[in-house]
C-alpha cells in the first residue's frame, strides 16, 4: 500500500485515555517541593493553587493510562484527530532517500496543539465547580486555547499577557476576548508581585516568568479561581499524549515504524506529548527510537542548562522543580521570535535527558527561519517559529540521510501556524532577523542564582 | 450509523474532474462581450489576457466533466480534502431541531477556498511556459492563495493588493511575500491606467475594480505573463466546484440529503463552487434543493443589483460580462470588512438566480459578526467575515426550523478564517461596528452608468 499523503484516524480509533509515561520510567521524575519546607509537595500543597483532579494527576507517577472525560472526548472531536502527513513534496524538494511524517496540531483556531491541555484543565475547573482560572500567557497560544476552552465550559478566563507581546500583538489578544477572556498586560498594577516587579524595574517589559507569578497570585487569592498553565508539568504532558497516541496509532495503520522522532520543546509540553507512547515502548523494551529534543539557541535550557532544583516563576512563589534550568531570571533577548523562552523544562523530559533516553540540539533563528521559509513554500503549511525549529532538525537529518544514502523514516510534530507570527516573518523577509547566543558567562550568572535545595 | 462529527474521504474517494454546471443548464448564462466590437468574445479575443487552456474552460459551456491535471490532484492532497462537518454543539446551542452541516475550507495556509482555483491556474500557466501571472487581491486572500500555488510552480507572482488593505493588513502581505510574491499597493504609478487614477482621484485608497484595471494592463504588457482572477469567472467557478463535488460524495457516505445550501457571495467563487453539483442534480430532475446566496446589506448585487452587462473594472479595458451588478464605479463603504465588496456576481450565478433556481439574501454586517462570535464560541473555528455571512443566514434558517418544530438539513459552506480580520473584530469587540446600507438614489446613480450594450 502506498502511504497516503494524509492519514486521519476514524473516530471509533480515536484514543480515549491518555498516557503517562512516568507509569513506565523505572527512576521517575523528581518530585516538586515545597518551597517553604523543602519538602515534596503533598497534594495539600498544591490545592489551593491547582484544581483537584489536576493535582491528582500531576502527583500520580504510577497509573499508565488515565480516562479521558466524555466532555472532553467530544471537544477533541471538534479540531481532532489530527493528521498525521508524510511530507512526499519537501522530500522530493531534498532529494532526500528518507521518508518524512510530521504531525500537524495547527488545524484549529487556538493555531498549536496547547488546546488539548486547555479543555482538559477547563473541563476540571468547571467539574470542580470553580468560576474561573487565571493564566499567563508569552507568545499567546496558550491563552488563546484557554479562551476558547473557557468559553466552552462558560468559565471565567484571566490572562496574564507578557507586555511585550501584549503590545506587539494585538491581534492575539483581540482573538481571546472574541472568546470572551479578559487579558491583562504583565506586570500590572492588579497583582502585589506586578506593583513589586514594577516599582524595581521601571518601564519593565515583562517576561514569562513575571506573568506566572501574577496569574498564581490572581488565582490564590480570588475566591472560585485556580491557576491553569500551558506546559512543564506532568498533568500538561499526559493531556498532550494524544498527539503521540494518535500517531502511534496511524503509524501502525500504516506499517510504518518512525526511526527519529523530533519535536521542539520549551517548557516540553509538544515534545513530552508526541514521544510519549513512543517512549512508553522504549522504557518496556518492546521497541527503539531516538528522540530529538530541539530548542533555540537562545533559550538551551537542556544543552546548556543544569540539572537543578529551581523555581518555576521570577517571583518565586511557585513550587520548585527539579529541571534542566538556565536560572528563574533568565530571558532570552528581546530579538527572539515566538515562544519556546521558558527558563526551564519538563521535569519528565529533563529526567530523560539526563538518563540519555533522549538527545537534545539547539538551532539558531536565521537558520530556523530559512527551513519555515523553505517548508511554506513546499508543503504549503506556513508554520508557527516554535514549530520551525522541529522543522530545521528534521531537514537537516533529512540530508544526513541523503549524504549518507540512508533510508531512515523521521517523525516530527508541527505544533502549530505561524499567522500571528507575521512581525517576526517580516524581519527575515526584510534581512534584518538576527541570532543571539547567550555567552558562558551569562548563563554562569543566572546560574549563580540556582537555590540551594534538593 | 451516527453521523460523525467530521467526515473526510479518503484519497481514493477524491474527485479527480471538475463539475462544470453550465452543461446542465438549458438557458446558458451570456456570453462576455468584446467591450470593442460588442460581440461574444472569442478565444482569439481573451488569448492575450488568460492562459490557452483557461480561455477553453471560459467558454465550454457543454462539456460537463473536466479533468484535473495530475499536478493539481496531488497538491490538492496538501490541504484536501476538506471536511463536511456536522455543526453538533451549534445545533445544541441553538435548540434547534435542524441538523447543521457545514463544509469548511479554511484549513489551509491561504484560510479560504481560493487555493482551490488559485492552483489550477498556476499550474495551466506553467504549463504554456509562461514566466509569470498578475493579480489583484482586496481581503488578501486571493492574493495569498495565488503566492503559494505559484511557489509551488516556480512563477513569478506580482499581486495588487487594494490600498486601504495593503496598509491595514500588513500580515497578509507579509505571508505573500513570504511565498515570494511581489505586492504592490493599487492605485501604482506602475500601470498608466494606475497613475490615471491616481491623477483624477489623488489620495484615493484604491478599490478592487482598480486593482483588477492595474493587473490586467500589467498582465499584457509583459511578455511572458498572463492575468488571473479569483471569482467571478466561469473557469473559477469549475475549479470550485470541488467544493461541492466532496459533499455531495460525503452526504451520499452518510446516507444525507440537504434540504438548502447556504453560501457566501461576492463574485460567487464559493457560492457556485458548493452548489453546482447538487444544482446539477436540481436541473436534470434528480433531486430538488433550496439554494440561498448570502450577500452583504453594503454590496447587495443580487438583492438590489441591475441583470445587465456590465464592466467588470474600473478601469474598463476587460470584457463586459452580463451579471446583477451595482455598477462598475460601486464601491462599498470603508466600514465594511473583510470581502465580497465586487460591484458585480459570476454570470453562471446570476443566470441561475434569474431563473429563480437560486434564492438570496442580505445580511447586515453586525449580524453576521454576531453571529461570527457565536459560531466562534460554540463550534471553535474563528470564521472570516466573508464566512460568517453564511453562518448568519444558516442561524436565521435553524432557529426558523425551531419555531416551526422542522427538522430540517442545512449545508453551508464555511469558506475560511478571520486570523487576518482581527482589526474588524475589535470594531465589533469595542461595540464601534456599524452597519451602512446603500440608499435607493445611491444605486440608481450607480445604475446611469451602465452601459447601453446587450
Amino acid at each position: 500500500m502506498e502511504v497516503p499523503y494524509k492519514t486521519y484516524l476514524n473516530e471509533n480509533e480515536v484514543p480515549t485515555s491518555w498516557y503517562n509515561v512516568r507509569a513506565d520510567m523505572k527512576k521517575k521524575p523528581a518530585p516538586l517541593l515545597n518551597a517553604s519546607t523543602g519538602k515534596p509537595c503533598t497534594a495539600a500543597d498544591l490545592e489551593p493553587v491547582f484544581c483537584s483532579d489536576l493535582v491528582k494527576q500531576e502527583l500520580d507517577d504510577t497509573t499508565a493510562f488515565i480516562p479521558m472525560p466524555r466532555p472532553v472526548v467530544d471537544f477533541y472531536r471538534m479540531f481532532r484527530p489530527s493528521p498525521l502527513i508524510r511530507a512526499y513534496f519537501l522530500e522530493k524538494a531534498l532529494g532526500t532517500p528518507a521518508k518524512i511524517f510530521y504531525k500537524f496540531e495547527g488545524n484549529n483556531t487556538s493555531g498549536s496543539h496547547k488546546l488539548n491541555s486547555a479543555i482538559a484543565q477547563a473541563y476540571y475547573a468547571k467539574a470542580q465547580g470553580l468560576k474561573g482560572v487565571t493564566t499567563e500567557t508569552g507568545a499567546g497560544q496558550w491563552g488563546t486555547a484557554l479562551s476558547m476552552a473557557c468559553a466552552f465550559f462558560g468559565l471565567d478566563c484571566r490572562v496574564f499577557m507578557v507586555k511585550c507581546s501584549y503590545e506587539q500583538k494585538p491581534f492575539r489578544r483581540e482573538v481571546m476576548r472574541t472568546y470572551g477572556a479578559d487579558v491583562t498586560p504583565s506586570p500590572s498594577m492588579t497583582t502585589q508581585i506586578g506593583q513589586k516587579i514594577n516599582q524595581e524595574h521601571p518601564g519593565t517589559t515583562g517576561s514569562l516568568g513575571c506573568a506566572i507569578s501574577e496569574a498564581v497570585e490572581a488565582a490564590v487569592t480570588t475566591p472560585g479561581y485556580r491557576y491553569v498553565l500551558g506546559s512543564v508539568l506532568n498533568q500538561v504532558l499526559l493531556h498532550q499524549s494524544i498527539i503521540g497516541l494518535e500517531a502511534s496509532i496511524a503509524f501502525k495503520k500504516l506499517g510504518v515504524k518512525p526511526d527519529v522522532i523530533i519535536g521542539c520543546a520549551g517548557g516540553g509540553s509538544n515534545l513530552g506529548g508526541l514521544i510519549s507512547p513512543f517512549m512508553g515502548e522504549k522504557l518496556r523494551g518492546e521497541a527503539d527510537y531516538r528522540f530529538v529534543a530541539v530548542e533555540p539557541a537562545s533559550c538551551p535550557s537542556l544543552t546548556r542548562g543544569r540539572y537543578a532544583y529551581d523555581y518555576c516563576d521570577t517571583g518565586r512563589i511557585c513550587p520548585l522543580a527539579k529541571m534542566y534550568t538556565l536560572g528563574a531570571d533568565y530571558i532570552p533577548s528581546a530579538s527572539h521570535a515566538g515562544g519556546l523562552r521558558y527558563h526551564g523544562m519538563s521535569p519528565i523530559l529533563s529526567e530523560l535527558y539526563d538518563q540519555k533516553l533522549m538527545e537534545a540540539v539547539s538551532v539558531r533563528q536565521t537558520d530556523v527561519f530559512s527551513a519555515a521559509q523553505y517548508f511554506a513554500r513546499t508543503e504549503g503549511i506556513l508554520p508557527a517559529p516554535e514549530s520551525s525549529h522541529a522543522i530545521r532538525a528534521a531537514i537537516d537529518e533529512a540530508i544526513k540521510c541523503r549524504e549518507a544514502g540512508k533510508s531512515e523514516t523521521i517523525l516530527f510534530g508541527l505544533t502549530g501556524t505561524g499567522y500571528f507570527d507575521m512581525t517576526a516573518y517580516q524581519s527575515f523577509n526584510d534581512h534584518t532577523m538576527g541570532d543571539f547566543i547567550p555567552t558562558d558567562e551569562d548563563l554562569e550568572k543566572a546560574f549563580a542564582k540556582l537555590p540551594e535545595i534538593g
